[in-house]
């Protein structure tokens, strides 16, 4: 198992960013980068994305970028352009090539962090801060999780429906790194025997997953699907894999919707998925106690959405 | 300004541990240091604490060794004992000594990371994760700043009282990297004209400081003393530096008390005061429209008992 991680370790590629560099520049993610005075590492205090390349492909990059330069706005960190972006996810991906073979799947990680207090790495604040790019092959684990049922726990976010409207210093539509809150609540699932989590706020409404968006299903007696999301105004991050499944969706005659999901709702909606970038979907088969349907035929035609938006 | 940060900044020194040097290795902060695969910029996961080194004797160590363990159980993170984080300070002092100077008073920040995810350092859980101190020369700006009046801004922290105590996985408390709200707010505060925040709960409860605690003081008409500060269970850091004050007071004759604290009884205090274990102690001279009176004779009095008790 150790000697499976370093293999795959091993073969993770980095590309670094900066003024110098604006199309990228190739590092070894297994040494050491960052110093220990930068912002991410000090205060969780940066931004990030993480995308799905299938076959040297993208899956969605404008949609991501988009939302970097969201999160950008949101915190105040100064980020490279979007060509700039895209050409050191590119690099990455040659270097993969020019070793002699690109994995069919790549989980690409970007990052922008304000970088070192006091030391801005360039006048420009496009390049004012540590950006990179990190390319992961994605694991066997992962690819073969897809679609496989999973168990979630709801668990108290702590904010109430109003907080994201109300104190925008608590950057909730931003992707930022500080995520231990997230991380805990996943342990705190893996301990009660679950595999996911559902967050609702404190005042009864479905937010998201700690690293996924939710979607709510319903069969109708005539066969129509209709899909459900919460909406962004929630305090979540909109979801780009919810977005891609919806737009599909809605060209082959399903109804969608977004707005306000109860727990209530969630315990009546006939079926549920998590979605993410790179695990795509997982059915949910039981909520804490109570156990939920799960239709086989609509995961794979979610999953079937997904490959088919590329 | 920027040469004077660059001098600063040359000065600072770094020590890692590791089950290898378990009493510390110096290294340069201004080489990189960390993996980006590191969990403490991956995901702000990871504990703290800063402290003062008054001419080589660090103020309050046990409390704040203290706090990093409960912060540790808290996370789940293993960290070193106590005994190597003491002797990897002390390394780092050494090495300021060896370079000819040790400053007068040194800002002593010691770090702990989950470290590189399925990539434990060592078997040894103590030693599993990423660690290190970094000591850097307190600027004349910052002891210059300690005593001086300040203006603060109140933000809602966004949870309810109950928060903490109904889910943990909030982690309130605490001292994770996850610190990208702290930061938002002090630059919100700094957008507005203030010096620093006050963090209330959604229900109307006092917390603390994005970096520092809250006190609360009156002067009776006997010419008693009295202090307040919120009780850590509202969900908020013991602070280090409250405690020193209030054990002096309490030696002092002066009463003191922890307990709820709702934003009326700030807004009717006599004295308010934010503490931390560097700026130490910075009288509120303002709290957004309002004025707050200031007691000189108390701030030094508070002063005092912070460079008495070392």
């Amino acid at each position: 198992m150790a000697e499976r991680f370093d293999e795959e370790a091993l073969r993770a590629v980095g590309v670094r960013i900066d003024a110098e560099h604006p199309e990228g520049i190739v590092f070894d993610p297994h040494q050491p980068q960052l110093r220990v005075t930068d912002l991410s590492a000090v205060r969780g205090d940066g931004i990030f994305e993480t995308m799905l390349a299938e076959r040297g492909h993208v899956r969605k990059f404008a949609a991501h970028l988009d939302r970097l330069q969201s999160s950008a706005a949101i915190t105040d960190i100064g980020i490279p352009p979007q060509d700039a972006w895209r050409a050191a996810v590119e690099l990455g991906l040659d270097e993969f090539r020019s070793r002699g073979g690109l994995p069919d799947e790549v989980a690409v990680r970007i990052t922008a962090s304000r970088g070192v207090e006091g030391e801005p790495a360039s006048d420009d604040p496009a390049f004012s801060g540590t950006y990179w790019v990190l390319l992961t092959p994605v694991t066997e684990k992962v690819k073969t999780s897809r679609g496989r049922t999973i168990s979630v726990t709801l668990l108290d976010r702590g904010y109430d429906s109003g907080a994201s409207e109300r104190a925008p210093w608590l950057l909730l539509g931003a992707k930022t790194l500080s995520y231990a809150v997230n991380m805990a609540a996943l342990r705190w699932a893996a301990k009660h025997g679950h595999d996911d989590v559902i967050f609702t706020s404190s005042d009864g409404n479905v937010l998201e997953g700690p690293v996924s968006s939710i979607l709510l299903g319903r069969r109708s007696s005539d066969g129509r699907v209709h899909l459900r999301t919460p909406s962004p105004d929630a305090g979540i991050l909109p979801g780009t894999t919810q977005a891609t499944i919806f737009r599909a969706a809605e060209q082959a005659g399903w109804e969608t919707s977004a707005g306000p999901v109860t727990t209530e709702d969630l315990h009546s909606a006939q079926f549920l998925w998590l979605t993410g970038s790179v695990k795509l979907v997982s059915p949910i088969g039981r909520i804490d106690d109570h156990s939920v349907a799960v239709d086989d035929e609509l995961t794979a035609a979610l999953l079937s959405f997904l490959n088919e938006a590329g």
